[in-house]
């Protein structure tokens, strides 16, 4: 279900049976020579759009910005910065707790978000904890490549050249969902250098192209078939599991 | 041309071709008892993917969530609070600027968004008033009804009963792009009242079932491709006049 | 009943009576050759105090800095950015909403505050609606342009040469009351251009004496004696019914 | 010469022969029973507004909201949170800043203004010195009983029951300013108690009718009179000692 | 008693007998050329550390970065911004008030500090008194050589060239708790230059080698010796006189 | 080399044969039944003086008050948001890199310190990112359990009952530091639960002591003094490797 094409009277009867809805969060940003700039938003949005169909699971809208300073220095790139994703974190889980929400799931799909969103629910706990009273939601981080399955299966898929930045399993995903927007290139080197992440300048420095550690030549349609399958129900399983949490007391 | 299906090479090859980008913006709220939450987002991401088809125009990722604090008394609604809304535009638009975008094009659907987002542009103007500089980039807000020749139409095909909150016209839209998920209901009165926007307890007070002098039920998908159309068209010739537009000096 | 020649035990017996305030609100920016750099928040100050002469109305300090980035290229202009203007803004509401007002009333001179003014309201409302309780206090905004009657009597004095930035009608309205300020200058072109509203730089390049299409020379102490006169009545009746407005539920 | 009531070409040549700027600074708080809700602002105000007739000094708008936190508990008060406060200062020292005054000097009315402004002065200090760069102008505080020969002077008139809120010396300053303005009361006690300053609550329990060691009743506007004219005449001395300060290197 | 040596259920006890702690609270910046850069945050540490051995007061962690931008000339200085300083207090004290601490206790060591320490005090009161309610604690702010009997001492021992930055009697503090880390140096001029505090290019220009007004030759440990002895017995009684304090009503 | 225990002189000597600075960071906070309410700010502090003994180090003042939200419901924590966390850190950064410092190295002593650290760190670079420019610093996390052999160490030390909090390896570094702090308890259960991290009032909910998942019974100061070495060994070489790092280009 998704909650966009929903009614808000769809919503207050989906909230008589459940409390957990999950947000697609990522970024946009270079994925390299060949990668969309939407990769990272993309995954997760198409993942979780599949999952739905079979899962009595109810989708919100892809959250699509996120913390990418250091791609800045490549053109489309779009960022906030940490205390601006924090305060919308922060805006968007208010909304969805005060209708009663109480497991907010955010499926990730970059992760150079995952320090800031960690943050950015620390902040809205800290807000209950001066307070001195219960938050009345918990919310929950995850990649989508760690849910069940889909790393021993991306291993399989791409023993060498997978990298950390423009991976062929993300861009396979991509090309599932997306085949018209399939591009191609040749990669110098075929596999990126990897090392640390700093500034933009920095980054681009080190990685010329975009790329960190990557072989995106690897990248199938077919394998972004299995990644998604896998990765659907990986998903309707673990949100169903925070979901089953109970909380002390 | 999408942003998001682009890699970072067609973007700065885009660049070198024109220095515009159309972003769409809208909201994620309550929309009576039969409009999509979406709504306000749909709509202007729908018009600016018709008019991407046949203009030469870039069209970058949606931005979902503005302004909606006077809904959040409906499930579903998810909103910013003007800061956050501001300093989220102020981290798009400088990513944007910094690519060498100089004209940066919101395509707007909801109309609580217009003031957040003037004083965004203001709060980036200002930047670099106060430090004596110019800024790089314009940008412009444009609401998807005011392009040339849809009100007319809307007139035309809703001349009673069209509103401001949930109207047929904006549903019409929904319904086109989204045949499977047009829904009906009952409504009491058939045309909803109307009166000022204060906070979220104010408003469900006033509007029990979240329309402002609206009747969707005259919404249909054949007026809805209509609208599209006419709208679709007048983006291109303002994003074309707007790009065209020569700086002083 | 001016707030600031008053006490506390004034205002706290005002209020048995009255739950409203009204707050002339501006900007401290360049108006011109001639026109004084006070304008637009001496034009709001001078109709509401000439308005509690004979309505039991009650007029607070002036909000005299507001947000005149785009004017920060002539000497003497002050400004706000938008997120400083929004948290004073709020600073004052909450005060006066703690005291009991539930009306607050904010007659503007400055066209380029009119966003901003709205965002902080709705930042206002946002705070009562996140945490699902009201308000308390209702706020609004009006120009006094906008004021009855105002707008077809400066039509009428000004059928040419009006314009938007230092018009006759607001200089006129600081002759009358500020008869030893009056300037005079020679006017090139004598009616000045028109546009768009950017940075400041960009501002003063498209408008180099700082009008917009206004003729100045066309104020006179007389065509202001009208104006204040007809804007004052105009306030009272426009607060009173602001008063009147009964809340719903 | 007073700002508001000049054009930029006016405050452009002023410039070419000064580079200070004076700005009232005050507060709108109750003042016990009898002192005006405006005291703190009227009283600087009224000041250089007198010193600006003989003294070629420039006197801006009056920033007349301040920190009045612990006032909130009696109608009519008005304050800002430390934080809006230094937000405001800030822009507008760097809109003066912006045009070439080297100097600012704030006359203050409000004791408990003057810890929010220091932070301020170091706030915009610190952007500088962050930076490595020179802030380009200095600020000064200055309150107004500290001017030469107004604190003997009060010390003369008011030998008991001056105290440190509502004071006799700011009530007969406003006495002399606005004398159709003039507010009686009985007091009891006569003198007012004193003690520490904590939030609203406290103070007013502390401070029943407002005043803190004060006896307004002393209060005369032949004694404002006297201590307008020792302070203004000390403003002009203290503005033009702070102008022909040189800075090193 | 050392609250960071201390376990939870030892504070747990220590509040049943007490509700105040003291934080000292300084800065880290140059003290000119032989003075410790850890000077203005070890001095109230080393007193408060004192007079915990002797007196049943509970001691905090040290606060050691304060306001200290007008030293960013000199390398090893460690500044916060004011508008971060109050974020920062505030949090310490909603964390021990939310405990039950009813007084927190400032012990200051850095002159810079004082404004925007009482900046975040108000900006902590103005949280409750906006919301009308009891803030639940106070706050209260102490130099140490404003302890009884301090400024006295130093100022028979240093009759000439005590200064205010870098001073001999805070450089015998720490020279009598951190004996192997006393430093030499000739010093030119031997009293160093007085004058106003801007930004830091300004002061480095101002005072080459860092101290104001002092003259550091005349520190010795024997001197801080009786200084620690003297304020440590100062603060006990100073705390104790604190905690005694009755709140109204 | 201490920071605060060095002259701004020798901070300029230190810094012409390198630009590196250690910060030990860590969280004041709850640390079950025995545990000290300073554990977490100790042991990097503990670690890094020691380190400096033999290695030319610079060691600057330990970041006390960490990210400790959840621990609030437990007296004696202090704890900054993450907001208030990414600006202070950010201040301490810019004051370092303003001298000159390249290299920034925090040596964490808590777990839920490192996501606010690491989007601090990205706070810091999006500065730059977003202006296109280098930042000029670079900063590393590194916990102190991570250094070199400490883990497999403490693994060795505690094969069972090492939990997440109120480890025996944390409580023994500071045993081997403060033996006269040493606490005893019973511990109901022997070893403590373990689960997710939520607000105060959940924590506390799931852990009645505090701990997590650890036995303290186990650590003795000698078990400290070996943590202890193996850290502080570690420390120098990563410190020196960090060091040795060259940006690109």
């Amino acid at each position: 279900m998704l909650l966009h094409l929903s009614t808000w009277p769809e919503i207050e009867a989906f909230l008589t049976r459940s409390r957990t809805v999950v947000i697609p969060i990522g970024s946009n940003e270079q994925h390299g020579p060949t990668g969309l700039l939407g990769t990272d938003w993309l995954c997760p949005e198409i993942i979780a759009n599949e999952a739905q169909k079979t899962g009595d699971i109810l989708v919100g809208p892809t959250f699509n910005i996120g913390m990418a300073q250091h791609h800045l220095g490549f053109p489309g790139t779009i960022s906030l910065r940490p205390s601006t994703f924090i305060a919308a974190i922060g805006d968007w889980c208010r909304s969805l707790g005060h209708h009663g929400f109480e497991k907010i799931y955010f499926l990730n799909g970059h992760g150079g978000n995952v320090a800031t969103i960690e943050a950015a629910f620390s902040e809205l706990y800290a807000e209950a904890s001066f307070a001195g009273r219960p938050r009345g939601f918990s919310m929950k981080l995850k990649n989508w490549w760690e849910l069940r399955g889909v790393l021993a299966l991306a291993n399989r898929q791409f023993p060498v050249g997978h990298g950390s930045h423009a991976t062929p399993s993300e861009i396979a995903v991509t090309q599932w969902a997306y085949p018209d927007a399939i591009k191609t290139a040749a990669y110098t080197p075929q596999i990126a250098p990897t090392g640390p992440i700093r500034e933009a300048l920095d980054f681009r420095a080190r990685y010329p192209d975009g790329r960190m550690g990557s072989d995106p030549a690897l990248a199938t349609p077919e394998k972004g078939a299995e990644l998604v399958a896998t990765a659907a129900a990986g998903l309707i399983e673990d949100v169903n599991a925070f979901s089953a949490e109970i909380a002390p007391g």
